[in-house]
């Protein structure tokens, strides 16, 4: 298709200059023993939802921080400062995803901290983030149980990158309909490596697993311990 | 922001020969005699459903048909064919929204069609389809009640266009404990020329008002009639 490969075309240099970037933001958060987790989902899929809830669980565990992309409003750093974790918002205007150019300069502001996992919540878009690496060492998809089970097949680009899917608001399945069987062989075709989980974060079923990756993510980037 | 600026600035001959056929788009449906409109979304906020009950339920009275934009996949076709309408899928492959040269293209096939609306599904999406016009006559944003009450805050540019904001899925605003009030706020707030709906188009509810709209679009572009 004409248009599209113009548009690929001319992202080429975006792109290639962003993967440097990603790759010194990579190397920083290794020298400082950060473990970055890049979250990406559609609009309203609970991003923020499950941030908030696990910046408070985990507490006493893990030191956390949050960067959060949106094209607009303080919102949802406003948010999660309310956790007492440091929370960093950024604004791309009309820039449908964060790039690690954002990512580098928003991390100088809490570079001084000690850290040990950094949450980076994406802009709410299934297809522009994932082109975009920002460094992470695991990228997240979230899903809601409303969304529809066909969603893998129709983002696959998010989905086959995915080290971790999520399904999230699993409180309101039933009200939805949600077709688990076809949700998660959906999933499975495309998301081959990924690691799943069905939570919510509103009523904490399903959290305890999740906590449980967090931790031993953690562990293997501080003792090069078994790969999660 | 440097990141922003440059991407702006590449995209802007792409926008300015989009816009030239949107223009090229719209001369055409105006000659058929076709009112068509560009829904567009968060993924899973229920465009496909909302297409398939009203393609059934306004049948007898309107002559419609559709065009449906994804990544991949031919499903939501597939499931408005069902409806015994003419659907047209465009695959977009990697990029995130439709533009005026694949609606243009994917109207030559349905063109000998007589038709009095035009449906264009866009990508799902809240952030670039809001760049593109594709020659429409009306821009519909479609939110479901499980999305949250601050997306028009935080996808500011697509709500500021919108004519119609469609809020969806009212059957489970009670288990999600949907804000309206907030909600509406929100929206008036942001899509301040927008007509607003709420609906359910699996149960029904609300469906009646957002038929009236649309006749009532068809009548004024077929008898220049009072505008909606």
């Amino acid at each position: 298709m004409n248009t599209e490969r113009r548009i690929v075309q001319m992202n080429e240099p975006v792109l290639a200059r962003n993967s440097n970037m990603a790759e010194r933001n990579r190397l920083r958060f290794q020298q400082h023993g950060v473990t970055a987790v890049n979250l990406v989902s559609s609009p309203g899929s609970g991003k923020t939802a499950l941030l908030e809830r696990t910046l408070v669980d985990l507490r006493q565990e893990l030191r956390m921080a949050a960067l959060v992309g949106d094209l607009a409003t303080e919102n949802d750093a406003r948010r999660m400062r309310q956790t007492g974790a440091k929370a960093i918002q950024i604004i791309t205007g009309d820039v449908c995803h964060l790039d690690a150019d954002m990512v580098d300069r928003a991390y100088d502001q809490i570079e001084s901290e000690p850290l040990d996992i950094l949450f980076i919540e994406n802009v709410g878009n299934l297809v522009c983030p994932a082109s975009y690496d920002l460094g992470e060492s695991r990228r997240i998809v979230l899903l809601s149980v409303t969304e529809g089970e066909d969603k893998p097949l129709k983002y696959p680009t998010i989905f086959r990158d995915a080290d971790v899917v999520l399904i999230t608001k699993s409180d309101i399945a039933a009200y939805v309909e949600y077709d688990r069987q076809t949700a998660e062989h959906n999933i499975r075709s495309i998301a081959t490596r990924a690691t799943l989980f069905e939570l919510s974060a509103k009523t904490g079923e399903g959290m305890e697993p999740w906590y449980g990756y967090l931790r031993a993510l953690h562990n293997r980037h501080s003792s090069a311990g078994v790969g999660v």
